[in-house]
């Protein structure tokens, strides 16, 4: 087998389905953000799809921990955790994350992926005949997480009550149970039924999952996500978030019982064999979910900014997703012109927004999915409705009936 | 079911079997590296098992790039590659791995661990009908990257030709082979014949992957690996790499063809689905691989440091795993001594050196594994040599016949 003819043809197959994907190469400037240079092309862009949902990657406290980290204690950790890469200030990160989700515990793993993967996969794989049910939109971290458990899963409808409690039913009484699901989907922005799914789980036996990755530091009093929100983190078992978006560094973690922490730490490979994150990561992550602990400016002004995007949109009658988060997919509904939508964006207005396509969507669904954050201006709202509108025009794109103004 | 009553009854089974892990909780001093506060006790230790292996994690060049990149972008890269998470550090980041490995192309992950996961499981999946033989010894995350792709999967005796042989000879001509290895085995600190595992792969039409996480940035005149030290590096498909021991910073990476790398970055869910690493980690990894490329110092230090530790085991008899690599691998046989003396050596020397046991290693191969690094000054080495000797004498564990001085 020629293995290269190979990798090729399956790439040449890629652009015809819409699916080939070419990376814009961008460099942030810090306190400009959204601002960044674009080097293909070399021009100047304000970023409107970014996670880094309030500016936190450039918080002078955020970066001022990283520093101070970086000076006291190098860059890496040097280990894995168990030997010798077990910081200081991985224990106090530890200890920040339990408190801000009101658990005995949290462990943290290199990425919201991997804590997704490693922490599913170990429990599913070891709690004895456990059935995972996962909801129909979970995120690819917690399907890989599942399939490696190899345990049985049964996938419910999206947020659907009904068939969650039916397939719940459906199962042996004493049968180990897990149900996962998010709480924010990222694509739709819509919010799953939380409170709901938690009686169920507990009608039926049923440990719960909760993936908050695109809602901590963004909901509830101290950013614990929608959970904190609704006052229900007790009612979950395990509560899953990343350092990555809202806190602005990177890193993923979970919050749950001591146990349960322990058990994952003691068992999981995707946590034990890998070097632990830099301590100037674990610091500047710590720091960002301190403030936002505190200071509620910044989810103050982000909802501000995305209700400001919502209702310019809706004045020009462009249609979007209407969603209770802080997620705007502009829907365009067509692969070619979301493409061309973005590229024109990029090239002749200097707005950055990646096209998002099959299959991270439905076909017929393809959208901009806009991120408004605080450190957006009114004056970058406006460009951006200007130059949106302009390029509905220019494609001769559908618009909802405009609301009597 | 009782969740909790499940976990603690699973974790109160380990402690019996001595594989329950307690971390050390380390405070690295920047400058001072291999001196640490250990806040497990809060004494002041000499860290004698860090995979920091050159203590590039302390150099001035490192951490000033990390520096430079906070203060330039920020703290995160804000999204996935694909969604505003590609920045100019991590172009340049991939095209100085691209140049170390002499390949057309290299592609970044967030750790090594989700490279060898990420990489295998997405080319072994996706190679219709391939099968992955896999050295016995390899690191878990190559091992849960084959099980991940459901391929099939033969496993060779570690290190041994003829046995591959025989393996890759039982296979059909025409199907497709990955042979996946490693070249610095991390517990033996053997290296294998890659050389003579290549020409298998030529005569048998196999792939070859080859893990240098160990080698990378300590072998080969600009530290490319074991396979750069030997003239290999175009002769194998794949070489993998991790930021995170050497380079002294964090992530994995892999270098191959253009297609190859092409084919895994459209394809891998693990380098998708996940925030891309900091700017500044980006930029931290690559002044250490840049400084090493052109600076042997490291190197040449690091060989004498680990020569010298040797030779004073020796001279004392002491039990070591004689090997071709800068891992010294010192025997005690039983996993209760080897605690024992991890601990005296923690609370009366302040010499901290993880123990290793089972399942890491086989039952009866329990061992203090110890890195040397160009940090430790002589007299690191005479207090280390004078402890060890203590203890020896006081487990009355076994001696070597000391060669004539
Ligand atoms: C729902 C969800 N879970 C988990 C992740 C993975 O988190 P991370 O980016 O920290 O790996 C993502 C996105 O990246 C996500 O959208
Ligand atoms: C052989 C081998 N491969 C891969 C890894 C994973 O690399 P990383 O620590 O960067 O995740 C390790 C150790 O951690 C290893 O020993």
């Amino acid at each position: 087998m020629d293995y290269e003819d190979f990798f090729r043809a399956e790439l040449n197959a890629l652009p015809d389905s819409g699916n080939y994907r070419e990376f814009a190469e961008l460099e942030r400037h810090r306190g400009a953000f959204p601002r960044a240079t674009c080097h293909n092309g070399d021009r100047d862009v304000t970023i409107w799809c970014s996670n880094d949902y309030l500016g936190m990657g450039q918080h002078p406290k955020v970066l001022s921990a990283m520093h101070e980290a970086l000076d006291r204690t190098g860059a890496g950790a040097g280990g894995t955790r168990n030997i010798s890469g077990t910081t200081h200030d991985h224990v106090l990160l530890e200890a920040e994350l339990a408190d801000l989700h009101n658990k005995e515990a949290a462990l943290l793993f290199t990425s919201g992926y991997v804590s997704n993967w490693a922490a599913l996969g170990t429990l599913a794989a070891r709690i004895p005949d456990c059935v995972v049910l996962s909801d129909a939109l979970n995120h690819a971290s917690m399907i890989e997480g599942i399939r490696h458990s190899r345990a049985k899963c049964v996938i419910w409808n999206h947020n659907d009550l009904v068939d969650l409690e039916s397939k719940l039913a459906a199962l042996p009484a004493d049968q180990p149970k897990l149900i996962a699901f998010e709480s924010v989907y990222s694509m739709d922005g819509d919010i799953a039924p939380i409170a709901a799914i938690c009686d169920l789980a507990d009608r039926y036996g049923a440990m719960t999952y909760l993936d908050e990755v695109h809602a901590v530091g963004l909901y509830g009093p101290r950013g614990g996500g929608i959970a904190e929100a609704r006052g229900l983190m007790d009612r979950l078992t395990v509560i899953e978030g990343t350092l990555g978006k809202a806190f602005g560094v990177v890193g993923g973690y979970i919050a749950a019982s001591a146990e349960l922490c322990d058990f994952v730490r003691s068992f999981a490979s995707g946590f034990i064999f890998t070097t632990a994150l830099p301590p100037s990561v674990a610091a500047g992550a710590a720091a960002s979910i301190r403030h936002l602990k505190h200071s509620n400016t910044e989810r103050q002004d982000h909802k501000a900014r995305v209700a400001d995007v919502r209702a310019r949109l809706d004045a020009i009658g462009l249609p979007h997703i209407d969603n209770p988060s802080h997620i705007i997919p502009v829907m365009v509904g067509d692969p070619v012109k979301c493409k061309f939508i973005s590229d024109t964006l990029l090239r002749e207005h200097g707005i950055y927004i990646q096209p998002i396509n099959y299959p991270t969507v439905p076909k017929g669904t393809e959208r901009l999915r806009i991120t408004p954050s605080p450190v957006h201006s009114a004056q970058d709202v406006e460009h951006l409705v200007a130059a949106l509108e302009h390029l509905w025009t220019q494609c001769e794109l559908a618009r909802m009936p405009i609301a009597a103004q």
